[in-house]
């Protein structure tokens, strides 16, 4: 059990937790943003300073990209070493007109703290800072070792993450791991999550004439480069839903039966899912098979933006220059980014139709993972989870992507617990992000009980 | 014959009158720019006061969206009317990163005349004003009765145009037409044109789920927008390129033979054509069929924007709320505008993926023209371009619409002569758009000329 001097800490310091939260949140420390000056390095050196105001040595270390944040505290050479991973980029915010409240600009309603990046991820990985603080200044100092790594490029799909890690190998070494970055699944349902998918994503863009031309004087010449595109797009699904890359679906992974027989008795309606997201039926992702496992166990294809020719308003009589789309794939285990990369490029180019040229760019490829449920990490969250919410957590998986995951396994060796304290309406990546402060909180006292509980010997 | 001095007028004063063209041109006049002050209505007035000054009783006419100008200059009861024909409206200048110079700011190299609207249709008008003053100026007054119609619709599908001509049918009536929209086949090719493609002009929006959402943690639940938008315009097409819409070739006019042996005969090079536009290879339209009777016989689909998702740079993991899509097919003889539209409705609701809701909305409409190619004004449009040009001028269709014609021809009860001066390389609706100096000042010979020859009794 967590002392009950540190749960009073949270509990007593949680207007000043939240204040803090919103100052890091109000950075709008967006990864794919290239212009000056840079908001991410203004995140990655509040958490620096942060870091090192609980005493932690911290250092901020380049790459390629945008810089992560590698700080440690060792409490003795004796104890086992946690490592706790969280991202301080954030998803763009646009479309903005359709933020009740600016997303930099956080604001508290209906006990909800609403803003870009308020939960996805710093909101979450504050409730391990709070627990750090907690131990630290009521707790007599943390009982493991820890090594905290903030990372600044998981929003557009970690492109220097595997470098980092491989180089910083020994400095990233631990224990266990953890990393809050996932959701329960429904309020009141704690959960902890197994799997990820994977991720490949593209950009493909398809070029026509060396101009936008006269579609009446040039239409029935040239292939028009829209008209293409489409029937590239629409050529990469079958009639029945599924994936037409050939050997897209050769390393799938069957889900075990058990699995099937855990996701059937968990509360989920369909229909009131579907209408969380403004919809009446869902027919994404491969027919005739349920909801849940075409998001947790099955590869899709979605394309999550498009755009050529003249988008303004009224009409514009154009075949247009070129047209581009962006593709991400959603990967399980045990599809391999790169086999999926190079069929899709294969695809691509058999399938375009003739007299435009297309080009294929791959931005970002992530491996799906699947993680071990029995060990003592995992038992530790478990018990974590239940001491701060009241409730056995459920075991799921998750359709997102958190590249780290699988380099911590592949890399440093560790299956980490994906202990997340999202809730599904927290509309990560859209409009009106938010982040239930009762979330926070709890989070917190999980994030703490967590150290508590690989500390505590009686749990091995 | 044009008397001498009309032409030596109109030789003497070729750099007043480009200066006169510029100022004109200068003029942003985009017809589907709602933003204020009304560039349009500049255009119109700067058309209206130069018409004023050639001696013709001018007025501004407003319709439910940019205004119309309409001249007139009766010199005789007993004489014939041509009705002269022109816009003012000018296509949007976008992309203008493509343009070498400011698409407003009129440039003269190499003896041609860079800007939006040199050609389409400013310039062109333009020789008839010029003709108009040399006749008034050194030909004792013009040889038959005029009127001047400039329309400030026509690139955005003349939506209000119809209305317009079946109000003012008294006053545009006359006994002759003529219109300079359209181009020679090639240089010293001189060309008239006697059929013109018609238009129906379609924005599709398909709309998915109520805010962007998270492609990882939703991929496989909802129909992904753009995916089925693309599923919907890949169906447009089969598998030959013919359009698939039911019923879309019913009313379709077969070639006349005649037609067909004449078009064989024009120097028409595929491969040049298609490097002209950049391209290798020409694959848009119906398999099997030669390039110009693809453009100028057959009707055709093509999308002119396409609009979804994120579109900024690097990734973004979405699956949009929405995507939307802007269409326009280009109709032949004898196909109807609204059965079409009806018929494209009807498809489009029938053909998009379920987990959707599409909406269609129309946005132009302009049926495709046949003209008489035997009487008195093509004979004197003929004789006019060999005057001007001293080359007989081939006849030959266009793929684009001017849905002018079309009224023209039901409404007023006339047949016009199409008598364009621009060049297949003018880049008309793209960047860099331009008019040979050298169209300009013999193509205002040509429409002094045909004055001459409809007043001309020689010719009945």
């Amino acid at each position: 059990m967590l002392p009950e001097k540190v749960r009073e800490y949270l509990d007593s310091h949680r207007e000043k937790h939240l204040e803090k939260l919103i100052e890091l949140v109000r950075i709008p420390s967006i990864a794919n943003d290239t212009s000056e000056p840079d908001r991410c390095m203004e995140a990655a050196t509040w958490l620096a300073e942060h870091l090192k105001g609980l005493g932690l040595d911290v250092e901020i270390l380049p790459t390629k990209g945008k810089p992560n944040v590698l700080a440690s505290l060792e409490v003795s050479a004796d104890a086992p070493t946690l490592l706790i991973y969280g991202h301080y980029d954030v998803q763009p915010a646009d479309p903005l007109e359709l933020w009740r409240t600016d997303p930099f600009d956080p604001q508290v309603r209906d006990g909800r703290l609403y803003a870009r990046g308020a939960n996805d991820d710093k909101g979450q990985l504050f409730t391990h800072l709070m627990a750090i603080e907690a131990w630290v200044k009521a707790g007599g100092g943390v009982p493991l070792n820890l090594k905290v790594f903030v990372e600044g490029e998981e929003e557009i799909g970690s492109p220097n993450l595997e470098e980092f890690v491989e180089r910083y190998r020994e400095r990233l070494s631990a224990d266990f791991a953890v990393i809050s970055d996932s959701a329960f699944f429904a309020k009141d349902v704690p959960s902890i999550t197994y799997s990820l998918r994977g991720l490949s994503y593209f950009q493909v863009d398809v070029h026509g004439p060396s101009a936008d031309i006269h579609s009446g004087l040039h239409g029935g010449g040239p292939t028009n480069p829209i008209n293409a595109l489409a029937k590239l797009i629409a050529a990469m699904h079958d009639e029945r839903g599924r994936v037409a890359i050939p050997g897209f679906y050769d390393d799938v992974l069957e889900l075990a039966p058990d699995e099937r027989k855990a996701w059937d008795a968990l509360p989920f309606d369909e229909s009131q899912y579907a209408e969380s997201i403004g919809l009446e039926e869902l027919h994404g992702g491969e027919r005739g098979l349920p909801v849940l496992e075409r998001q947790w166990a099955r590869p899709t294809l979605d394309c999550n933006g498009i755009v050529g020719g003249y988008t303004g308003k009224g009409a514009k009589t154009i075949i247009p220059s070129s047209a581009s789309v962006k593709i991400s794939m959603r990967l399980v285990p045990d599809q391999d980014p790169e086999k999926i990369n190079d069929a899709f490029e294969k695809f691509v180019q058999d399938t375009t139709p003739s007299g435009v040229r297309v080009r294929t760019h791959r931005h970002a490829a992530a491996r799906p993972v699947l993680l071990d449920t029995a060990g003592k990490p995992m038992r530790a969250g478990r018990n974590a989870v239940l001491e701060a919410f009241g409730k056995e957590p459920v075991m799921i998986r998750c359709g997102a992507s958190v590249p780290v995951t699988e380099l911590i396994q592949r890399l440093l060796g560790l299956d980490a617990v994906l202990m997340g304290f999202g809730l599904p309406d927290d509309n990560l990546h859209s409009p009106n992000e938010k982040f239930d402060l009762s979330q926070l909180y709890n989070g917190a006292v999980a994030a703490a009980a967590f150290m508590n509980n690989l500390g505590d010997k009686c749990l091995e």
